[in-house]
């Protein structure tokens, strides 16, 4: 058996918390054995969960603090000492301090990701950290990143975002070669910021072993044309969001069109097997976990309304991460970027 | 009655031309008798297809030329001398030389653009022209733009979107008092780009009547929280065809369920009051016509894959356009913004 993995759980983060924490954990245990979990958070509240918890008690302990990072607080104070004690800074900081492998927290944000990276610091090789998520597709799961990290990004943060999203898909999607494209207003090589086009040739023009398919448009994320998405963090966020809309939108003209109708309703009611695969494609908490990569640490970030079931497919996320050795393969590759790069600039001297 | 409104057609863009266009002047003339066009392209193709049309043929003109305007022509050489006797070129052409009130046309979209603002010009007050159009929402329609024309934009180019676009929603959702909001990734004021920032802040501070809602996520665009989505080219365009995506992934999924179930199959196809007006709201041809706003003439851009009924809907935005003297009322609220930003630049020197 492989060595047993431990999380650090902000178990205070998120609007369900902390009993869909536990109830995540003790699904999560069911078919993952090699799962640890230190809890960060209210020890009353917590140790009571457990106590009707058997599967999550047998691989919990708990570390109490009784304060946590409020929903609206900035990222700027949520770094200042004064949250030192939350249960969201203890978390990160035992993964720091080496005492668990990862920490999963579905608090605010900004405040994560903030805290994320004064503690565990950017990876070697990489100038700015992303978040990447999953979406669904016509034909399964794609990755995209950035999803909100970065408002504006150079041709070489695209780059970056590219090598990190490989790796990502090929831990999540268990794809080998992912088709790679960057978001783009057309598939022209003439289309779109300046930015864009200059990743395009970087990667292009490199060594690295990437599977690019060039510029993608927004209706390709759904027809599943490349298995990981590059784009800003603005634009990758306008996009999750704008699909997660439309996604509510055609559901309410579906249920609209059940309701009005006896027979459809009926349909439904007893068509269960394929209803149900339907339903469970369109579950948005078998897309939860967001990460944030190019940091030296694992942060996975569920969403902040998660329930069990969420926060579960989250915690995975995390243990999948852990145990690929993501972030020594993403530095690996970004020497090889990098590498080139300089030897460039050397000849160019 | 009012006064009948000539449009030229450029019927030989699209991929379903010349029929869909003759089809799709067929079924508006139904509704609007107040309707004239001037078709510009191949008159045997033109005649024969109006000679099976009675109702079309009514009311067209046809205008020969054996050339148009290739899918693939890059906006630069669609506006040299060469391309000057293409159906799309002279259909424009007809609006400057006052002939025709607006053109509308399922070609090129960047020919469209280029050749529209070379002979229209930019009207008195706008700096960039911008492309607006329509998308589903769960209460009906709402109004975006920029979808595509700028890939990058200034503070004040955001601002006279929301003006030119507060008028469009007026016109084309008949709503009295828009709700207007700038696309961003948070609705907190400190998040985003700084255009956006500015862009609210001017609005903010201006003597401008527009109902402004301040910043919106991608998911209040399916949610309806404003009527009008002001946004940079960019964004504008992804949003729009992830939209389109994901109402495709959703479809399919909902399209698989029911085609696994004899039950569900049967429910759907004896259901029809309801599931009709479920593909009703769902169909793209009753949000085609995307217009270019800004320019001194109308120019209406059908959707290339549009069919008879996708073509009548581009047509009828054209005419509700004119009708409403959309382009005198832009005019005059762009004189108020820039005359009160004129005063306090001479009160500043």
């Amino acid at each position: 058996m492989s060595k047993n993995i431990t999380l650090s759980i902000d178990a205070m983060g998120g609007e369900h918390s902390p009993s869909m924490v536990v109830e995540g954990i003790g699904v999560v245990s069911h078919h993952r054995s090699d799962l640890r979990f230190i809890l960060y958070g209210d020890e009353k509240k917590l140790n009571s969960l457990l106590a009707v918890n058997k599967d999550a008690k047998n691989v919990c302990r708990v570390v109490h603090t009784d304060e946590a990072i409020a929903e609206d607080i900035k990222p700027s104070q949520a770094i200042r000492n004064g949250s030192r004690n939350t249960s969201m800074r203890l978390a990160i900081q035992a993964v720091k301090d080496g005492e668990t492998d990862g920490v999963v927290s579905a608090g605010n944000t900004g405040a994560l990701m903030a805290i994320s990276k004064l503690c565990f610091r950017t990876l070697q090789g990489v100038h700015r950290p992303a978040i990447v998520g999953l979406l669904p597709t016509q034909q399964g799961r794609c990755v995209m990143l950035d999803i909100g990290g970065n408002t504006e990004c150079s041709a070489m943060n695209l780059v970056e975002f590219a090598i990190m999203g490989n790796i990502f898909a090929k831990v999540m999607l268990g794809v080998d070669n992912p088709r790679i494209g960057l978001l783009n207003i057309g598939s022209e090589e003439m289309k779109g910021r300046e930015e864009i086009r200059e990743a395009a040739q970087i990667i292009r023009e490199s060594s690295l072993s990437l599977n690019f398919q060039g510029f993608i448009e927004g209706h390709d994320i759904g027809a599943h044309k490349v298995d990981v998405v590059v784009t800003d963090g603005f634009t990758g966020n306008v996009a999750l969001k704008t699909l997660e809309g439309t996604a509510k939108v055609i559901s309410k003209f579906v249920k609209d069109a059940v309701m009005k109708s006896l027979l459809l309703k009926l349909a439904f009611k007893f068509a269960p097997a394929s209803v149900a695969e339907m339903r469970e494609k369109m579950d948005p908490r078998k897309y939860n976990g967001a990460m944030f990569v190019g940091l030296n640490g694992v942060a996975v970030k569920s969403h902040g309304g998660a329930d069990a079931i969420g926060f579960a497919t989250a915690i995975e996320t995390a243990a999948d991460i852990i145990s690929f050795k993501f972030n020594e393969k993403i530095t690996k590759e970004l020497e090889l970027l990098h590498e080139k790069n300089k030897t460039e600039q050397d000849i160019a001297i």
